[in-house]
């Protein structure tokens, strides 16, 4: 096991893939509270929404808003979901800095969620990676590869398909790619083993976690992929999020939670957890009828428990 | 990281931790029932209750009948724990196998829960040791450290201090040593660093690790002592369980959870996990005014997710 990394960002997605998987509607105003405190709390990379036609999800038919809102604040990778090249074309308008492009390795739950085969999607990719580079854009493009661990459809997904389609991605054209837990199929040591793989596949171009907690196992893995270099992480804010194809799942990795644990671990995330504890219970109050997860809210930091100094925040 | 153990047990001490923190009374009767449903998924050793005063506990009063029965269940290892040498002649009488002397190493939690320093334990595991060793009895000692990473009276201990209470246990004349994180201020980096420590002072003789779930790392912790070779986890049915002195602190690593995860990762732990989910959800029939908690019991086995045949029982 190498050393742990350093530093690791905490990429917050709660007001995408929190706000797409709940009922209650925020408002661009409080939106955009969200992403201000965030930003406050230390946070430097925040999924602002996703750019599907409104009528789909209208709860994130502000997106072009909030990233604009977002690009004013220093230091903040502002990332979007781009489900296809329509998605991509308002991505790169919107001069966000990333988009992420899912896929889904089950075929089964690509066919069900995304209406299009996973080699279909890496098509849309190149025509994607075409766009961006004809319009002499900035916006990174990342390829995230959901259900990788199996999915409630077809169940158990081969590993193999996983790295042929992360393959299929960077030759396509994508700068980065990411590997989802989309509905809390992975165990630590399905994490650890495809996560090694994986960076052998696509080296510092592996770029990012994303663990649902539906069988109590997020945070263990994303200690397991810890080992494996990995050091960046997605997670929602109280932990809200789930998948429409995925019943009885739960929700995303707590953002808190996961921040502690980083801290307690001596790793540097750049986020001051009193603070997003405190945005934590604001965004509760917003949200009074959804189920919220989490544990860090009701049990607090740890007597004596200090935080390092938080360094520079991280590129 | 050395290689992850094959076989792990799983010590249910639901009955002991789980029912010494509620308010429900369970009767003999379903107690009987619990240790017989436990045994017959393949759990092989059960810490069935406590010695001490049925005035402080009155929910354990019934600990020796416990023992009795659960001593005519075949290859079931069956514990007690025991706060002092009164306490261990009755489970010494009670033909135990294994009797666990609980220690904090915090000495304001040792103080305030066990009314003794931590060295007045060991001066009385000393006695325990000759008083069972007086008697020709096979009991084995088991001196459990507890608040080993942190309460929430003193804050954080020193690691040297958890070092230094294990090896005065071991001295005293303790067969085995364990660690427990009592009311939840552990993460993974400081058990694999403590663990790995405490496996070079007792070597085989450090038998358990005990986590709680108050910060939501239960899981990872177990995971990150996996990896120093401890091969023994304390977890309660539901995650009942908790501590008086921990405010909002909640229960223990669940069985349920902790024996998909160590199945799904391919250690072996003799349990069939839909045995012990249809144990939770009689268990659950039995305590509904009581908090309980675990995800597997609600997001169910993943689909196409297939236990590996169960081996032998582990000694």
């Amino acid at each position: 096991m190498p050393p742990f990394p350093s530093a690791v960002v905490i990429r917050e997605v709660g007001l995408r893939d929190g706000l797409q998987s709940i009922q209650t509607i925020l408002s661009t105003q409080q939106k955009i509270e969200w992403i201000a405190a965030a930003h406050a709390a230390g946070q430097r990379e925040i999924e602002v929404g996703s750019f599907v036609p409104a009528r789909l999800l209208p709860q994130l038919a502000d997106t072009a808003e909030l990233v604009a809102y977002a690009k004013t604040l220093p230091d903040l990778r502002v990332s979007v979901l781009v489900p296809n090249l329509k998605g991509a074309e308002r991505a790169i308008d919107s001069r966000a800095d990333l988009m992420l492009v899912p896929l889904s390795a089950s075929h089964a739950h690509s066919l069900a969620n995304l209406r299009k085969t996973p080699d279909e999607v890496v098509a849309e990719v190149a025509r994607m990676r075409a766009a961006r580079d004809a319009a002499g854009s900035q916006t990174l493009i990342e390829g995230g590869i959901g259900t990788a661990f199996g999915c409630t459809i077809q169940g158990a997904v081969d590993q193999s398909e996983v790295l042929r389609c992360m393959q299929a991605l960077l030759d396509a054209g994508a700068d980065r790619v990411s590997i989802a837990d989309t509905v809390g199929y992975a165990s630590p040591a399905a994490v650890r083993d495809l996560f090694e793989k994986a960076r052998r596949i696509a080296g510092e171009r592996f770029w990012c976690g994303h663990f649902h907690d539906t069988r109590g196992l997020a945070l263990a893995n994303v200690y397991a992929a810890l080992g494996t270099g990995v050091a960046r992480f997605d997670a929602t804010l109280a932990g809200i999020g789930g998948c429409p194809h995925a019943p009885g799942a739960s929700g995303n990795a707590s953002s808190e939670d996961l921040a502690f644990m980083l801290a307690d671990m001596g790793i540097d995330t750049g986020i001051d957890i009193e603070q997003l504890l405190a945005l934590r219970a604001r965004v509760a109050q917003w949200l009074p009828n959804e189920t919220l997860r989490g544990t860090l809210w009701l049990a607090g930091l740890p007597k004596t428990f200090q935080q390092r100094a938080i360094q520079t925040a991280i590129a």
